[in-house]
């Protein structure tokens, strides 16, 4: 089939990488280049025989795509780029340096790498979503090739992605793991047991081919196989040995990211025997074919229609962000959405029944859908926005994490947010949600407060050239701002004095020290509505019990919804079960006239020195009056304190390490 | 096999379940009834025939473990444990209730449930973790059953805990898998294809039965079999249908999680006919029979023998950890190590190599590992420390958050924190670690700043009741602390002044607000250190490339690291490079020397209004003379400023949305 020239070509230049990849680690006293020596055949191969692509214009949209799951071999694969022209080969030996991007992780600081990788397991995600868009939105011929671990196919993120894979059908996708046996403290728990691995795959709907990975003549034979597949992806099964082809040193464990020291020399100067450099001719490198439609882009994305309420009828902010999306969608046609089987919740089902073809239904498989996305956004096509309950996102803290390193664009829009999903209890309830996301590099944050802007939000998301996360809430909402009403990001409104602009994200709450008492001068409040620590529906019950559980210890209450006590006692209640700092919020819950009942009963001991906090979004706008301190976009930096309040409180009334017994209402426990 | 009577008793407790749980998604109108239907026969035969258990000790250490993985089936899980007796059937109306903790989904505060649940795709991990301490730690004969729904098998998780249980060969777990066919908005991916989930099942080296999950008499049987396996983990893969039994409903879409409304009355009535409860005489309840080793337990868990170091030789906090939790081990009988192949970097290995048959080796699946340590850790037997690096912790943050709702006692155990990981890249950099980990609720967060505080922080983990997490740094530091040295949750210490406590979480840094110039009167620092924003290695290539670049520019640039520069440019630099406030903290390279040049350049330049921001832990350590605000614990409150602050320089100055196109050391690109 394959020449016998190509063959040991592409054994030499295998064995070329391999003393690259010594050199650099050699050279960076760190790194891992007995990994890298197991894929050395695998990545010649691909690299000189099998890929189509142009190491000058290594984001052309149309070239094959090539993903490194096992990010810590970074060395070999410089090593490949630098090979094929597309930078000096004797920049591989500033591997790890301070100041050079050759990184001991690939990043797309890099020109060449569409997606960092070195948290393992997400690779083959992100390749599911080059694919997904290739096939689908390109409608073109080129391919995605993704290699992994051995070690790294115990991560379930992979196996999201295989499952994900082969229900699209995603024939031009050819997954290779580099099963060399030996992880990093161990040996991988499969070790070369490739028939299970073949046994996996094959169940997982991929077409399994076991080779050995250290045989240029089988890779090539099964690549070829792989793409004349029509109907689902190809995964290459590849027996290796870590350290492969170095003595002393192969199928050994206790050599992981380790760089060969003393050993070095004597094996770069056996496999240059091998590699034989003055002779070797380096091979054409397959010339792209492929042709990707070019996509019509403006330079301002906006709605098809501004917001259009009446004012009249509450609407959720979900429900707003699917009507945008939808929008957006109708003027831009590169705008995707994926959702985890909640479309019906988070409102992404207006954009699926709207746009089909641009929607991608990622079942309950959050890790995979955040890859996929970021997939899909590389190399600046399609702008994803990604969907589930905003509790369930932190499922991919890591591949946002990782979306960060790679400069991804993706939009992520969690809905349910906070404690207004009330009764489905605190599993369900994002609250950690914000915390994680302000740490998200770049990220912008946005937490509409109203249908009106949270169209907007949708908007600004898609024009920024960046991450962003839309925090979108379950119940419905007045409309505060007229439809014209335009917001930028990082400033915030006051509903009360409009031409009083907060400017974020460095603003913060603190004339908001103020009493109960003195906040009720200052009308920020009125008598008639009543103010709790931000907490989710649980803390509500222990307030509730709590306070009854105290008022029936008390000999001066009057009845049950009013209660006269003494400064004394108040003040021990209030050193016992709350902060210090007093800080509250108001409350958010579905179950508002049973609430009501409960807070009134707590502020009434509770108006002395109280300080207020007023927590953001969703929280406010549930009760209409509350809407003077109204954040309608909080960036990334801005609620730090917010969450550390929350939290304490949270600490102090939320949970306790002692579950209670019963699970009637007519006992009450103790507070801890 | 098993007689008509025991099947129709079951079959007709089956429709009282159901009946139990329209009733109470009636009466609280919301909640999953069709879902709940079609586990009713899995349930009635578990509960009523299959488990031993006493309702009336539901945590008896001996008795066998439900988990109900798929938890917005809370509904009949109370009407089971209802039925069988842990309290009384008409509190199950109360579902949802404010007020009650029958709560939309299951969580510990109801003392028949060991472990909350509703976030997918958790359960089987928690199982594994369970069915692990019966085998290995308990010895027992105590068996474990977990219900899953096919939606959450798209979870990567699961199968993360399918390869676990084969690989650990659980015989005494029991995986159910309610194949309904549909998911919230749309059907399953793989709908009712269970040669499919067989094929997986039996790839993953579990021992598959497929069923009619309707059928008591099938479920039976493979109930039997199951128990009678001896070498590896039994799945019941149950064919069923959503809404099974109930008329206009069974396997149709659109009703995920809405109560039947008035539909609910015919089809109660026609249950109540099948169940015929005036005559149902309920079975009696298998009893626990298995035993359980006592374990003696401490009411202070002690480290074998104090820190002994010299003070001399520096050690790295992980190193002091694996120390330390080796001696904790000697003392201790149950406490467990957990480790994602990593073990020779977070040192847990020292534990392992102590302790072999208290340690779990999960390879690289972190949220596994988390479950399964959760699932150890329950009944209050066993205190489980989980190891990897802290980067890769997040990927389990469901799990962590979960755990938090679950009351675990967990440690969480990441090392490898901060930018001191330095070459490896900002991918194996734990910075957001500490945002995240500070929002679960009740946490401790410890960040031993040298070997000393470190094996402390060990030692108070294991006595704190409740989740802990400890960040351990990779490079070795110098010891600052005395052998006999006093720790205490919440109190960090002044190096320069032991006298002056810290008292955390109130304390913040704002008296460190001074200029460089203050701060070197005040001799907080002195001339031969300098400072550097607090940020990853990346960026000090960065201010690198920036600083030549800038002083490239400049004319009076009078050698390479000696720098004159008028306060004017100085300024420009500063407003275009910095963030507003001039927060900056203490550096951490593993290039000292060179980054010691670019930072006394930077400062050459900076000196003038700089205020400063010290960051903790590995930071201040490694540079031995910033020890004055050392931080040895930092409880989860503190550090909200910082991660901000950490953050937006971050953002400034690390990130950019174009990658640059070379990977040379002779260019430089502009900051944007």
């Amino acid at each position: 089939m394959t020449d016998n020239n190509t063959v040991t070509t592409l054994e030499r230049i295998a064995n070329l990488l391999r003393i690259h990849s010594i050199e650099a680690t050699q050279a960076s006293n760190s790194g891992h280049p007995t990994s890298c020596s197991s894929m050395a055949e695998i990545t010649s191969v691909l690299f000189f025989n099998v890929m189509h692509y142009d190491p000058k214009d290594p984001r052309n949209p149309a070239a094959d795509r090539f993903v490194l799951s096992k990010g810590h071999c970074a060395p070999i694969l410089y090593a490949a780029w630098a090979e094929a022209g597309a930078f000096p080969v004797a920049d591989l030996k500033n591997l790890r340096k301070i100041d050079s991007d050759l990184e001991g992780h690939p990043t797309p600081r890099l020109n060449f790498i569409d997606v960092a990788t070195g948290s393992l397991g997400q690779g083959l995600g992100f390749a599911c979503g080059m694919a997904y868009a290739g096939k689908y939105f390109d409608h073109s011929a080129y391919r995605v090739y993704c290699v992994l671990g051995d070690g790294e196919c115990s991560e379930g993120s992979v196996w999201e992605s295989f499952a994900f894979g082969s229900f699209y059908k995603l024939n031009n996708l050819c997954a290779i793991i580099d099963v060399n046996r030996l992880g990093q403290s161990d040996p991988t728990p499969l070790q070369h047991d490739t028939e299970t691995y073949r046994k996996r795959v094959d169940a997982f709907g991929w077409h399994p081919i076991v080779v050995d990975g250290q045989s240029v003549n089988q890779l090539l034979a099964a690549f070829k196989e792989a793409s004349e597949l029509t109907d689902k992806p190809t995964c290459i099964i590849a027996k290796t040995f870590k350290g492969s082809g170095l003595k002393g040193i192969e199928d050994e464990l206790d050599w992981h990211g380790k760089p060969l020291g003393d050993k070095a020399a004597e094996n770069i100067a056996h496999l240059r025997a091998l590699v034989d450099e003055a002779t070797l001719v380096r091979p054409q490198i397959p010339k792209v074919t492929a042709k990707v439609p070019e996509l019509k882009k403006d330079k301002q994305i906006k709605l098809s229609s501004p917001p259009n309420y009446d004012g009249k009828k509450e609407i959720a902010t979900r429900l707003a962000h699917g009507t945008a999306l939808e929008k957006l969608g109708k003027g831009c046609e590169y705008v995707i959405a994926l959702d985890g089987d909640t479309k019906n919740s988070t409102f992404s089902i207006k954009f699926r029944d709207a746009f089909p073809n641009r929607f991608v239904e990622c079942y309950i498989a959050e890790q995979n859908m955040v890859q996929v996305a970021i997939g899909i956004a590389t190399r600046q096509r399609y702008i994803s926005f990604v969907h589930t309950f905003a509790a369930f996102l932190i499922r991919a803290a890591d591949q946002i994490r990782m979306g960060a390193i790679s400069f991804t664009r993706v939009k992520y829009v969690g809905s349910h947010a906070g404690v207004s999903i009330g009764e489905d209890g605190p599993s369900q309830m994002a609250l950690e949600d914000f915390a994680f996301f302000r740490t998200v590099p770049n990220i912008v944050c946005f937490y509409p407060s109203d249908a009106v802007s949270a169209e907007r939000a949708v908007e600004l998301a898609a024009n920024y050239d960046g991450a962003v996360y839309i925090r979108t809430s379950r119940p419905n909402f007045q409309i505060l701002y007229k439809n014209d009403e335009v917001f930028e990001i990082g400033k915030a409104k006051n509903n009360k004095n409009p031409k009083h602009e907060h400017h974020l994200p460095r603003y913060r709450c603190s004339h908001l020290n103020k009493t109960y008492k003195e906040v009720q001068r200052n009308s920020l409040v009125d008598n008639s509505h009543v103010l709790l620590p931000d907490q989710n529906i649980r803390d509500l019950t222990d307030v509730y019990r709590r306070d009854k559980h105290f008022l029936e210890q008390q000999s001066n209450t009057t009845s049950q919804n009013q209660t006269v006590i003494d400064t004394k006692q108040a003040e021990n209640f209030e050193s016992k079960y709350c902060v210090k700092e007093n800080y509250y919020s108001i409350p958010c819950t579905c179950d508002t006239s049973f609430v009501g009942r409960i807070i009134q009963n707590f502020f009434d001991r509770m108006k002395f020195g109280v300080e207020f906090f007023l927590f953001m979004g969703d929280v406010i706008q549930h009760r209409n009056q509350f809407v003077e301190y109204n954040y309608p976009f909080v960036p990334h930096s801005t609620c730090s304190n917010e969450m550390a309040t929350l939290n304490e409180i949270r600490n102090q009334l939320n949970t306790r390490p002692t579950p209670v017994k019963h699970t009637t209402t007519s006992t009450y426990y103790d507070i801890h």
